[in-house]
């Protein structure tokens, strides 16, 4: 079905269980594919939600279910019968069951947990343990291992037999006597070699992250080693898990989600746009902005301390938005060069140095570039002093905009806040207010009032 | 190797090479593994990155050659021998090989490209032929494909044949007499279904795009579904690629790198933060800035207009810079929000009635409660009408900001402008502009001036 008749269906489908037609939703919802059928969801409200998911045929009902984010997932449970909730919950993934337990109440949470066969309670239990931010909590431990010492042949058969249940059969992991991780084998490489052949010989040197490092970090790397599977162990090397690149594919995509919100001084919605009550969506504003407005009362102050310079030469007020707008352009420009920079782990604390020395040359140049245009044009329209005044405020302002947005990113990380949060909003309060400080000084100096 | 270790050689590397002892980064080198030289490049100035390039072994040199960015690669092309370049490029996978083309001067590129072998040539040709941000650029055409009428074991066969040449043998796209796909069987079903069986019969259906769909919104195609290959198709449906996941990956990366950049105001810096120039970063920056500069002389034009009030009453001056921050944070939340939800495909320019009024209402929302905080702090510190000024211009202008700041993307998509460039800039200057306006104008009403 192509975009354009799909988009029709959809139509039709949400009018259909808004006028709670369903059996015209079940036939419309019939010929959606499942990318389709998340689409549909994701735009209805919370109840016609619950009610067009029932309509699914259970085969397709989990697919679709994979496919939406936690929240939604979690809100959707609460619309089910309880023995709907228990089947959904035992087909699950671990790695994606663990997702949706961090989202549900914890009496919901521990009667589903114990629901479930022994075996998927060990390993969810076995993720559970890990803390909530470590790549322990989003991998896998339904991984295929081989040990060292055996052939081709039988590794061969061991795969064969885990066909159906294991998360990953492409990338095998190979341990020793002590489950401890001794290399790693492709099914790729498993196929070419010769069936006699000893997987001691034709392993290769692993790349494995932590159960307790980072998620984030470690996806990052995953995807940045271009890996099918990133092998995951625990502090004495042995063999716990796999992290699958669209495990990592998934903790990426929130992560950036989650810097560009904080980066535009929000909260991450963590679900879709439409899918998100007004309500939800002022809340993940309205702190920030407050701690915003607080944060320029401080700039009140400051010019309360020069009202009466700016009594004597009003014309100095016209330039306050221009002076303070391009600080905070400067800033944030450099916060968010350095913040991506660490997301993407090309910089670290301990360059702060070379960062801080770097962004001060940038903000210099940009500064002595702007303020010569703004000495000219200010010069032209009104007079050479008030030009002086603004070209040079503007050298400062931009000097230190550009070294203290490229150092607060770096800062934040040392003493582990998150550098999108933490960056961009202290920038824009603190050159506010210091390039005011700036301004008139220089005002005062030059104009010599 | 662990980290420490890996810092203390990596900047053993670095003495070495700056000092010109060969030898000793030779020897060093030899204990990193590829990740790490890689981090060892990218910290290194240009003269010296081709010096430590050139002592790799081979076999290891095309590893960490694939692994760097496309401008570093073509940078370091140019330090290298023709017949060195010759051979790398004729070992790197067709879609790498373009990525490289495309960074290069024209001439190198069509002598490199007579230099190929006829097949890797009508191979990386074929994708050359698709436009700059089509996902046909960035597919693989070293696929396995199944015609939908063999054996399981004809297909096993078929496998093993391309084990050592293919992009990917764990997604193979099934093919009818004409080339046009019509189904998908992951290895691992070919593995699991009897020798005997027909093709046709566990194939399942494809997912697929386009080659001339756009890269980025098919890389998060593959990423949502949680494939490991995207399968690409003509316009007749003719198989002619694949997108694997690691490709889907870097291109993503590289969409939200961009975007973050653009929200902060700054060009894209498509390579390592450190070993990036100062004058590229200025360059990357100083655009931006002018043109938001420019935008801010509209702030004092307003002033301007307001001058004689502004004497009349110089405690609105203190006001300015809170009342224009509070906005531009404001539309800068809207505008991030509905960015990211773009790209994400969560929403589209035909939603904008429906983001316009969810907008509005978020706006509305937290002017109130900004307004009502601010009303009653500043009736107290200065006079009640003040308070009335502040308060009514915040709910004000933070409604106009949110509802614009929601909008602006939408239309910057559907004028086919980056939402991401396009918006924050924008968005600050005219709430600035008309912020003040609004202000000057209750200010009068109100206080009778």
């Amino acid at each position: 079905m192509d975009d354009v008749n799909a988009r029709a269906t959809t139509r039709q489908i949400e009018r259909a269980v808004e006028a709670d037609d369903l059996a015209a939703a079940h036939d419309a919802v019939a010929e959606l594919d499942v990318e389709q059928v998340v689409d549909v969801l994701e735009r209805l409200g919370r109840t016609d939600r619950a009610v067009l998911y029932r309509l699914l045929p259970k085969a397709r009902a989990l697919d679709v279910f994979e496919q939406l984010d936690p929240s939604m997932q979690s809100e959707l449970v609460r619309g089910l019968r309880d023995d709907q909730v228990a089947t959904i919950f035992a087909d699950l993934e671990p790695d994606d069951r663990v997702e949706l337990l961090d989202e549900l109440p914890a009496t919901v949470a521990s009667s589903l947990m114990r629901g479930l066969p022994p075996d998927e309670r060990r390993m969810t239990a076995a993720i559970l343990g890990y803390p909530q931010r470590a790549i322990g909590r989003r991998m896998s431990p339904a991984f295929v291992s081989l040990r060292h010492d055996v052939t081709v042949e039988e590794a061969m058969d061991a795969v064969r037999r885990r066909l159906h249940d294991a998360e990953s059969v492409y990338t095998l992991p190979v341990v020793d006597d002590g489950r401890v991780l001794v290399g790693v084998v492709g099914l790729r490489d498993l196929m070419s070699a010769a069936p006699g052949t000893v997987i001691a010989d034709i392993m290769n040197e692993p790349y494995w992250a932590r159960a307790t490092d980072d998620a984030e970090e470690s996806a990052r790397r995953c995807a940045e080693l271009e890996l099918l599977a990133l092998i995951v162990v625990d502090s004495e090397t042995r063999l716990v898990g796999i992290l699958t690149v669209d495990a990592a594919l998934r903790i990426l995509e929130a992560a950036d989600s989650e810097d560009q919100a904080r980066i535009g001084g929000t909260e991450p919605l963590r679900r879709p746009y439409l899918a998100t009550p007004v309500s939800w969506l002022v809340r993940s504003r309205v702190v920030w902005l407050l701690v915003l407005a607080l944060g320029a009362t401080l700039t009140v102050q400051v010019l309360e301390v020069f009202e009466s310079t700016l009594g004597q030469v009003v014309t100095l007020a016209l330039f306050v938005p221009l002076i303070i707008g391009t600080g905070g352009n400067t800033g944030n420009q450099a916060a968010t060069t350095v913040t991506r920079a660490l997301a993407l782990d090309d910089v670290s604390p301990r360059d702060i140095g070379g960062v801080v020395a770097r962004e001060f040359r940038v903000g210099l140049s940009l500064g002595v570039l702007l303020g010569s245009v703004a000495f000219v044009l200010t010069s032209w329209v009104y007079d050479s002093s008030v030009g002086a005044v603004i070209g040079s405020t503007l050298v400062s302002v931009c000097t230190l905009a550009a070294t203290v947005g490229g150092a607060m990113p770096l800062i934040a990380k040392a003493i582990r806040a998150d550098p999108a949060v933490f960056s961009n909003p202290f920038i824009t309060t603190f050159v506010d207010a210091t390039g005011l400080v700036i301004y008139f000084l220089i005002a005062k100096a030059v104009l010599g009032i």
